[in-house]
């Protein structure tokens, strides 16, 4: 493995020159030197990686972990562990206050028509209030947006509103879908409380038919506590069986229990732990992760793969005896579920600190077969993100283009000038996301392996050419 | 809809002299009506496709459907009813004679060290003779490759020959894994029979470490039959097992039974179902897969996905009111697997009536998320597809280039110009290929479905721009 390095820096020395002037000429800044590595990483990711392994400690052996939970604090003291015993140059705690909701008792909803029961499968939003001990029992209004709920107004009082727009099938990339709908969710509670409603239900933010819930946060704004109503998603074939008994049977009767409570904020950390920059130590690149997940699955596709990949990372770094330029950070973040306060907090301190981030890459995706990089960066560092195009097509990396960077890296966005998210194929993301099935076992050890690999790629590049 | 393809007619129509124009240009020859019929391919087959729902009949009313089985049969009849209930211009069935071998009772492996016994997950591999009824036992001789087992020679007479060259994790595309491996499946009992060797055992073709065995096709060419040993296939977890054992205990006993047997060719047939062209009745475009399966799983990826991709490429046209210049066959072909009979026939057919094939494509990779087209070609039509990359790309299909056109189109080699292979993403495939666990429940909705319009949308242009 030595040699092979001696071999690599010779070649990254011989040809500076040639990348100098390439530089100034605006045309790609990578030279072959630099696919050597890239493909070196990519070999040590497939036929050593860790990150499956540590997956499947993560997922199986602590399994979800919402903020404040006993889980969250196990999953806390893994990633320490793990990066200390890894040998990492420095790993610590950032302490961070969290909000800390609790689901209770397992939820129950049915509805009936005349003396016929439709079980329904329910959960609660994250964040929501629990209804009374009883439950609540209502007739329902479908509405398919924000806006019609808003028209209603009056109207709804007594009544349970429950938001029907689908996923939008036809388009190719699912989180456009979900951006979609996802407001049902977040402001449904929050726009219909004022009218005297019993409740909010929400199909569940998903492509797949289904009988899963999907949980997922949601919130009340500023709106008193007497107008808070409970909150909860049911799964797909629950929402179209509902829907449809609703066209002949607008009467029906909904019931829904749930008990969950919103606790005081807990004390958590984000996980930090870093290799020092040989040239500029104060100088932060970051790769990270959320390390909290809903509490419904294990959290293995979300975000328990970012958070294997984002440590591998620097262990493929490691392995390969590449010594960053700039400090390497892999940033475990906590509580991207229901807060953002760890990617808030990180961001506080690296402004507190004065320190100085050139760029940061979050994975929070799922762990699925490499497809590119979304880039929020001026004009100049997205041009030199995507003349290394070529570079990385043949790791199936062919979609990097402008666009979001991630929650997490988004508090640090005027503390850096370059915020990247790693995008993996989208199609199967939203089949998982915040249900019981986001399990280990849906979790594809070559296409997490992979993805892993894409972003230490990026990383070296990065360290090596950003300005 | 009608409106819709008026509006498109009259902007080809509008276009055409530009396109002409380009053409000559050696520019790109698409066009913006051809963007739109593109979008709207993808968009039927996402929020109304029929794809799923056949491969759920497929795969678990009929299910595995090796050649010459009665489910092989019921799996013609399915797909003649299904072509003919959806109105194709012609459907016919094409006569072929297919190998008929059959699995026999479940078979049965393991090894002792000492009184100790290590349960071995095995499955014949088809074509093979069967073991003795009492089956075989013997001393393991682990050989990595087809020359080691040459080499040998008559070190290798009385024992059990086992292959266990594993897949080269880090090559990118797992079909190139898979190529660099599978002659051990295919030659290992033909080239060791000769040494009087009592059976060979290849290490599973995937690289999952699973407990799944995986069959496929081997080969004897034309040994002796007293030469003809039986072989078999053990999963990965049963391959490192026994090779770690044999380090320690060279002389450790394995034992295997199998009762397969290959019974008289039996009458079969390929399925075809044509629309039938505008303007070129006579010349033709073929879509297929291969109806035919192993008999471990129910054959979902391998190759159900590419059969209702191609019935699925037909009804997408007849929904968008597509007339094809050309005529469109979807061709189901029969016994991919253990004999290409099917393909050798359509082939044979297609020169004895003077068919004019312009151009095949078959999908036989898996219906996973879409990569791109693999082209064998003559240089002008392989760069005509590749210029329709831009307009492909925002479907995921990037990865548009020379390659391989697929076994069941190869021997129509010499009666058209162009054969191309749909390239879904590979990571997965092998997981799952020829093994019990290719199950419907593997396939994801979404990705199958951007596979039949991804091809939909190809045969659409090459039935415009393809001379």
């Amino acid at each position: 493995m030595k040699h092979f390095f001696i071999a690599v820096i010779l070649l990254i020395a011989f040809s500076s020159f040639n990348s100098l002037k390439s530089v100034k000429n605006s045309e790609p800044t990578v030279n072959k030197a630099d696919s050597i590595v890239v493909r070196q990483l990519f070999n040590s990711a497939l036929s050593n990686g860790k990150s499956y392994q540590w997956l499947d400690h993560l997922s199986n052996n602590i399994g979800g972990r919402l903020s404040g939970s006993p889980q969250a604090q196990q999953a806390v003291e893994w990633g320490e562990k793990l990066m200390k015993d890894l040998g990492f140059d420095k790993v610590w705690l950032q302490p961070v206050m969290v909000p800390h909701w609790v689901r209770g008792e397992k939820e129950v909803a049915y509805f009936t028509i005349g003396k016929i029961k439709y079980d329904v499968a329910i959960c609660a939003l994250g964040g929501s209030v629990p209804t009374p001990k009883k439950g609540v029992s209502g007739e329902v209004v479908e509405v398919n947006s924000l806006a019609e709920a808003e028209a209603l107004g009056e109207k709804l009082r007594g009544k349970i509103v429950f938001f029907n727009r689908p996923f939008e099938d036809t388009l190719i990339e699912t989180f456009k879908s979900y951006g979609g709908c996802v407001d049902q969710r977040g402001g449904g509670a929050k726009v219909t409380g004022k009218f005297g409603v019993l409740g909010v239900i929400v199909r569940s933010m998903t492509h797949s038919i289904d009988n899963f819930p999907h949980t997922g946060a949601m919130g009340y704004g500023d709106i008193p506590d007497n107008e808070k109503v409970p909150a909860a998603a049911i799964s797909t074939i629950a929402a179209n069986l509902l829907s449809e008994k609703l066209k002949e049977n607008p009467n029906l009767k909904f019931y829904f229990k749930q008990s969950c409570e919103t606790l005081p904020d807990a004390p958590s950390f984000n996980v930090i732990g870093e290799m020092t920059g040989s040239e500029f130590p104060d100088t932060y690149i970051t790769v990270g992760g959320h390390l909290d997940s809903w509490d419904l699955g294990d959290g293995a596709h979300d975000d328990g793969t970012g958070i294997v990949q984002s440590i591998e990372v620097l262990r493929l770094f490691q392995l390969n005896g590449i010594k960053p330029k700039h400090t390497i950070r892999a940033v475990l973040f906590m509580n991207e579920e229901n807060g953002l306060r760890g990617g808030r907090k990180y961001a506080e301190e690296a402004k507190k600190n004065n320190e100085n981030h050139i760029a940061a890459l979050e994975s929070d995706s799922g762990g699925f077969t490499p497809r590119g990089f979304s880039i929020d960066a001026n004009g100049k560092n997205l041009a030199l993100i995507k003349s290394w195009k070529s570079l990385l097509a043949p790791y199936g990396l062919h979609d990097i283009n402008e666009g979001y960077g991630g929650a997490d890296i988004d508090p640090l966005k005027a503390e850096t000038t370059t915020l990247i998210s790693y995008k993996p194929d989208s199609q199967r993301y939203f089949d998982y996301h915040h249900a019981a099935n986001d399990t280990f076992d849906k979790v594809n050890k070559r296409e997490l392996e992979l993805g892993a690999a894409s972003m230490a790629a990026l990383v070296y590049l990065l360290d090596n050419y950003l300005q």
